[in-house]
């Protein structure tokens, strides 16, 4: 087993969450490691696009489509969220003090070679499809998590 | 240490986190792991018997009884639950696609020998007792949970 | 890598996670583990001080301020809180059954020397200031956390 290597699984689709996510990620990356984020359930959401994209989809999965938020912008928070207003207030303190957004730290991720895999089985229950999500990602199921797991002392469920 | 092995505390009694620490944790004993779940708090709502089971409890415990579901038929999602709308969704996609069920993942993990430990102390907070739970599985502290990781790499807390 | 240490990251501000977290922290220290806790985001709360203290804040600050809980007496739980009943019913049990509480476990937590680490930048981004936490923790970045996770084999996000 190598030190040199963090898996983080991120379940949830809170604007929170995802930022603790992605720090954490990105700051292991600039450190040195190998990490691979897993996005599955809501935590798809962040790889959502921000734009509507034309799918074919079976009614239910047209109802957790439109339910669901499109990409970091449109994430609520864990806690305290009221309709959006926690976000919104989570957002201008971070604006204000030059924290990275969400966003940001997506991109960071990208930049230090964090690998992002979107969770096959959970797309299909949500009825995701791959013209939702950003591009430059991996699809793959768990047996791929479990391979990096393998090669890591530092996995989260987040 | 041996890489060989995986613990998962299931903490939450929601569908989807429940259905997803499954997912991992049968995934993993199907690699040759050696995997132990250690159900506390609102997960143990997922090893509640879905039968009615009488029972001596104070007014409180009648409560917490009263208020939690029994097993995983009845367990909420933790996201977009609307009066369980949302599971109603979730559960009926999965059925269409032949996902696997959480009954049928619990089965799966008891054939593949996931040890199914049931925390003794938040029992007693939760006022539940061995005989509303399935059969088969341990009961014991966080001591015991400890131990397991000792011999793992690989540790999640759901 | 030792197998001896332990990391916890508390993200969560619920009663009942930050009970398990405190458990399982405590428990590993008691067996001889070193333990370090990273509070972060709503986490926060658990290590306020419970008496009002005076603050320079922008009006966004002031408002998380007054809509999150001062210190372990005040926190809901995560899961059929119900306006504090939920706390309210876990907190009754506990005391009945001589179960620790929270703040009992924060002390104990301290008597074995398990490190408790206020997450420097969500403390920013909720506009928390030292004044208002608890007395003998230390202040860190991801870094800091991240560094302790290379000596350790068991590490949790709750």
């Amino acid at each position: 087993m190598e030190n040199n290597s963090s898996t983080l699984v991120l379940f949830s689709g809170d604007l929170d969450k995802a930022m603790a996510g992605l720090i954490i990620a990105t700051g292991a990356a600039a450190m040195g490691k190998q990490v691979t984020m897993f996005f599955t359930f809501w935590g798809l959401n962040v790889l959502r696009k921000e734009q509507y994209v034309k799918t074919d989809k079976t009614l239910v999965e047209r109802l957790f489509e439109k339910m669901m938020p499109r990409g970091p912008e449109k994430l609520g928070v864990s806690n305290m969220n009221y309709g959006g207003l926690g976000a919104w207030m989570m957002k201008k303190v971070m604006k204000k003090k030059n924290i990275a957004t969400l966003h940001e730290l997506m991109e960071t991720a990208r930049e230090l070679d964090v690998k992002i895999i979107a969770c096959a089985m959970s797309m299909d229950v949500l009825g995701i499809t791959e013209a939702e999500l950003i591009d430059g990602i991996e699809y793959a199921g768990v047996t791929t998590y479990l391979a990096a797991t393998d090669e890591s002392n530092h996995n989260l469920f987040i």
